[in-house]
């Protein structure tokens, strides 16, 4: 139960710290990488072939911006790849959502909410779920506990008004 | 190996049919169903429970406009969910699109681009391919084929010109 | 006259505060519920056949981003729906809001301005301004005072000039 | 069982034939005008006057670009007013929604999707609903054959794939 | 050499400031006026009679959101209305912009940048320049002036680089 | 009662037709030129010099894309100058509104809708009826013309439902 | 003076042709090929080498959608790139201008307008033109050439109306 | 080796900052102006006839909202002109986007990103490398920095987690 982390840069790193935690919570063994595809294109190639050959089940990106990084890792692998679009200085990260959702056919990646780190996360683990049959269970317990939360905050509400 | 494929609209069918295909060739049992989140809740649930019952693998949902259809079907399971924004009447699907990719924590869709049923089989097939080391192989290999066709129809082009 | 108000999240109770307290002031009994449509459908569901039996006259959602609230809401009564759009992280709303107000024929979403919690509040009671006619007349009376506020500070503008 | 439905100008009434069928088709008495809220102001306040006295219970409105005859009407009675953004020949009918749905305060308009004629019958029959049980009834039979209808074409994708 | 402001909230006022004494310190009679639209409709269309009446030479308006108010005083004379679209709380003021810009045929309001009231008091007096000869002279003489600070600005970059 | 219409490509012609058109049916005296900001900037300025010193009341400008043409037009001015945004190849016209609509303090462009050259001729003739008075009470009669047009087709739209 | 052109993908090459054209017509060498950056990214990789060895000047790059290449291309020489956003099926090829444009510090790309393949020739030309001062004398020529051109059409639309 | 800066207001300039040192760092002759399209033509004019004297190799031009600066330029030369869009006070600065990117065919303004200050200065760079040899070779060497820093930042992410 591998995931490797790429973000184009280390500034990005706040932004995917809760996506970290949350693996690392779920039992994932998590590395995290920040390899620009525009400056070092040659370690990240050499990234993602170690997923490849590591065992990796799962590579999330995370880019801002022109936002080419979720887009290059799929060219380079047949895992899934999930990409996460950043908010950058404009746009609402918008831009980058469009660069990263609209791969030509046949290089897919998964693309979550913009600043989506966690759902990121959550997609991940429910992708190796279909192969940790416990991850899924797991999961499935976490729903059930969002659920729980929803109705006692939804108690709370018809208390107060 | 086995793929669900849910779209809101019976109307929707021909925009997914590439997709059908493209899983069936890559030897996936694939399951289509057409039933509205706002018309046929009921059905839909039923649906998404057998998926969680019978062994279904990846759930791909397509839908336009209000695009409820993905997140409800997200709601429902931990399947991995796919979903594929489809183009209505305005705004390029860029509704749908806003729509589907933008879930609440922990109830992640992973969004292909608006149209993009064929990458949605795609990724469909790479999450399988995490799970069956054969699929994974073959994902390899039409990768190749993609590569080979691009450089053929670059020696085209080069003298053509 | 009875109004549920249902929003997606506990989180956004303050942006609705202002339409609970206009429907009280106006005499209408309120009942507030926070029910996430992805992560307590159930709950969500029984809550809205309360509301189809209790005799609530109107129902009005209020959720943000992906926005699938008032739509299932609406898919499960024929009672008016209101929709109110609230503006998350990015796009200022507009994702919301074309979630809301573009639901499939047949289940309609009677959608107000992004945040505009105070006139979900104002349409639902013209709405049931048509089956409690002394209520009609208290907006009539409201109409005036907002006319009278508007000549007042014209007034003052024009003597500041 | 009263609707007045009033669009800007006689060039939409195509675009609103299917609201008038389906609200003569649940009985409801409509009148239909044609009344720009810019060139024929003075009729538009008579035609509205005449909504506030003879008993109508909900006003539709219909209006593209600029789009402020929803809102104008709905400044001349307190009779829930619902409108209807049309697409013109730019923005996809981006801008008469914007225009519709971002009312100031206290003079609210319930609107619907972009060429939603449709819908704006439905929810006029829903908010009319409230006042005439039987309507209500009525309503509920629709939705089901709605999802009859939904679920026999579910059973042909179903089989044809 | 008589302006009327209409604004369509008193609210406004600030961002009008400017407008208002740049007519002044060219010599223009400035009314100011707050005037809803939807909320004090009557008052609104007498004070637009009221100008037509009183020798004004151009009605500047200007509102946000929904931003009726420059339409409907065009409808009501044949007088020059200037637009001033206002930024509210979304949309960077696109929404009041798109309705203000996009008359019906035969009611043009002369549309300004958003939050452009300095601009809309420049444009008044360009108007009424075909009509007073030696207001188009002191325009000629700011022009200029406009010229050397440009120049003088020019002559700081120069020599701080 | 002189208008100059300047737009920026012979191609133009055919959107700016009726505008020339309007203004002859009101009597000005109509000059027309192609001339493009980038490409004949001598010719342009000449052309401009020229309206300055032969009485021309109003410049009209219409420009698609970048749109450079009405303000380089209004920097060569203090006559009123009215900005047509054209609808190119993209965008629907809303990058050449932005670009006519947003002009530096001091220089402005009276934009109306894109390919919005009938209004354009409207607002002329408004603008110059502060000047010539048979003008304005021509411009009375056309409205009450159209109000005429708009109960007519009212009665048809009445009879026809 | 040495053009490559690298376009995403054989079928872009009609969008191309005038690009090519023009290069040819000023005398410039031209070689054009067909490489997605998805897709064959070894083989880019070389053709970009081969660029940075053989003496080209300038590196036009055309690409749509995600629209990576420019900046790929960009990350592999220090030849100055210009990308040429390409309008796909939808959002008018902004999705492609927001991707090329928006590159990470010291890695830009020169973009040109959707489509704008002609002015990519152009900007070659230009920017070859600082090395080869004939190439220049040749861009002023067609300069004058281009405004001859416009005051034709000028005296057409003259005399036309 | 000489560039000149041009920008539309002195209010511009540090925004400019960064490509102003970034030139001066690789040794470029860098001349610094701000001078309005709209409001000091003909000093504009003189500027760039200088440029086009003087040995300028490359002209960067600044601009936001209307943005006509660049495009004016690049109209008053065969000189590559490279424009950066500068967000003014709405829409992130896509409408100056819009307005320096889509310029007539035969002018062209190579733009860059929103803002984009420091890769105006690169383009600049890599524009000059085609004709100065020595700086190709910096520029090379500042690749290689840049790479070296993502390496160095990636190594402290992966000792972070």
């Amino acid at each position: 139960m591998k995931v490797a982390i790429i973000m184009g840069s280390a500034s990005d790193a706040d932004k995917m710290e809760a996506c970290i935690h949350i693996l690392k919570d779920f039992g994932a063994e998590v590395t995290v990488r920040a390899l620009s595809a525009h400056r070092a294109h040659k370690a990240l190639e050499e990234c993602v072939n170690e997923c490849n050959e590591n065992g990796t089940d799962v590579i999330i990106t995370a880019a801002g911006m022109a936002a080419a990084l979720p887009g290059v890792v799929a060219s380079m692998t047949v895992l899934p790849v999930i990409g996460v679009p950043l908010k950058a200085v404009a746009f609402d990260g918008l831009d980058a959502l469009m660069s990263i959702v609209q791969m030509p056919s046949g290089v897919p990646v998964a693309t979550v909410a913009i600043n989506g780190g966690k759902n990121a996360a959550y997609l991940a683990l429910q992708i190796m779920g279909i192969k940790y049959p416990k991850l899924s269970e797991k999961l499935k317990a976490f729903r059930k506990e969002q659920e729980d939360a929803c109705l006692k905050t939804d108690q709370d509400i018809r208390e107060r008004y």
